[in-house]
């Protein structure tokens, strides 16, 4: 099969179609890129293989008969089935979990891919594949709705890019008044009401908002947080970013701020909300490439021109 | 009157005693030096003038008379009496405090000082005046259980100086089950039942801890404790860094760890515990200087044979 893989470079190659070992086998459809995919090309997690974690596709194989044919997305996280996260059928947190085109398991970016069968979700018929290619990255975003409260928070929204858009369009949902701060007019044109932007260029910080959420990628993103929280505020953190951040601690010990990592969601509540119609995340496509141009699409997911960069695989 | 001062350099000098403008004028009989000091005397906030802010004294004038006489211990973030903070008689982060020896007010390193009256306790006969000048950091140590529920949380406590020693008696007494790694056997030593005690040099981090406390003055403490605490686990800074922290934040968010700063406690709640003889903070006293030794306290302070300094004033 067709693969996109990473090993010092990105390239195409042809690879054999994984072994199921009691994993479902699954036909990927469409996979999208993120900024994780990126870091990974610049050494970040030292991964090796094919890239890819977002993705849809149909079971070709499973040991389920009921899955078999079915349209499915599937969490990333693939844990040991028998530690306590796993027993409370949480497996993002087992120590020796893979994560699907991250760590220790080949990705999405390839014609077939294999998960175990509890990591997937049938996506109704209404759940178009553009939109269920969108779920990982949603669910990713509805991850801080279940770490926080919230509700009435007045919150600032770092960055304008794919994962700060699906932020703004799910914390107004659970109640957040929210603020985004973006470099690119033309990304800030791109977030709904109700949630406000701003340009970063004119940004003046305050103290003022309870909640700070970085998820510009940028080291300057969270000096930014920083300085835009109320003493005792919180900074969600969902970037990784490969460098360094050089943090001065005094500041979040003297005004006694809360930082909090925030990585992957819950599919059920992601595909819920588009199911639902109470957001369409799909307008973040920007571009859209064949697997056999996956080189070209890394290079595209790079532009000013980018958000969500999509591979039609089959 | 005599006071310590610093204006770039540490000095014993001659100021006039402080005017009182509606607040208490206190002679100061009692002094510690607190890391924050150090600090200050490199740099640290950028303030000039008296340092010190752990104190016990006797009330000389006073709007309320019945005070007047009295033993106090004060808490030493005055606030402006006006704003969201203060109306809810919480001026530790009052936008506009001034804090005692730190920001904007003349410090205890001196004959005499003066503070808002609602800012103090009068201290119990019991109550000695060495475990008196010690209810400011033991109250800072307080503070992380008015944060968070410690009870039952496995819990590292990452230094042995004063702050720690006295975060290694409170957590206890609110269920946390408290390891704590330090560098100094002799410290290690003063460390009470039932916390346990590490030496740093054996120290293999294994993510294992509920929460950590960095409690060592030192950046490396943080990545210390980043290592030691399990997926979703807490990191509390009690240290405020003159140096820049580098935090490599990937790990913040892959794993999600909540990052906590922690400041100033209730006097009230660590002077019960003193008066209650839930704990006896007065073994953490090394050193006792005459205020006119101040230079030489501080010099003291700094020694490998040092945990807390007191400044005899009066």
């Amino acid at each position: 099969m067709k693969a996109l893989v990473f090993d010092g470079e990105l390239r195409l190659t042809d690879i054999p179609i994984p072994e199921r070992n009691g994993e479902a086998l699954i036909r990927v459809t469409h996979a999208g890129i993120c900024n994780t995919d990126i870091e990974l090309v610049k050494g970040y997690m030292g991964f090796n293989g094919v890239l890819g974690h977002e993705f849809v596709g149909r079971v070709e194989a499973a040991e389920n008969a009921a899955l078999i044919g079915k349209r499915v997305v599937g969490e990333i996280n693939a844990g040991c089935g028998k530690c306590e996260k796993c027993g409370a059928k949480d497996p993002r947190h087992c120590e020796i979990r893979t994560v699907l085109g991250i760590a220790g398991r080949q990705g999405a970016f390839a014609e077939y891919l294999t998960l175990p069968e509890s990591n997937l979700l049938i996506v109704p018929d209404t759940v178009s594949d553009e939109a269920a290619v969108l779920i990982e990255p949603l669910a990713a975003a509805c991850r801080i709705t279940e770490q926080l409260d919230v509700n009435g928070l007045a919150t600032l929204i770092i960055g304008d890019g794919k994962l700060a858009q699906l932020i703004a369009r799910v914390l107004p949902l659970s109640g957040a008044r929210c603020d985004l701060l973006g470099k690119h007019a033309w990304k800030r044109d791109r977030v709904p009401l109700p949630c406000k932007t701003m340009a970063l260029d004119d940004y003046e910080p305050s103290r003022s908002y309870d909640l700070a959420v970085e998820a510009s990628g940028s080291p300057e993103g969270f000096a930014t947080a920083r300085r835009s929280v109320r003493p005792q505020g919180t900074i969600v953190l969902k970037s990784t970013y490969a460098s360094k951040l050089h943090l001065n601690a005094a500041p979040i010990v003297v005004d006694e701020v809360t930082v909090l990592g925030s990585r992957c969601g819950r599919f059920e509540q992601a595909l819920s909300l588009v199911e639902d119609r109470k957001l369409d995340p799909t307008d973040l496509i920007t571009h859209r490439f064949a697997l056999e141009q996956g080189v070209e699409a890394f290079v595209a997911s790079r532009g000013s021109d980018a958000m969500k960069v999509i591979l039609e695989i089959a």
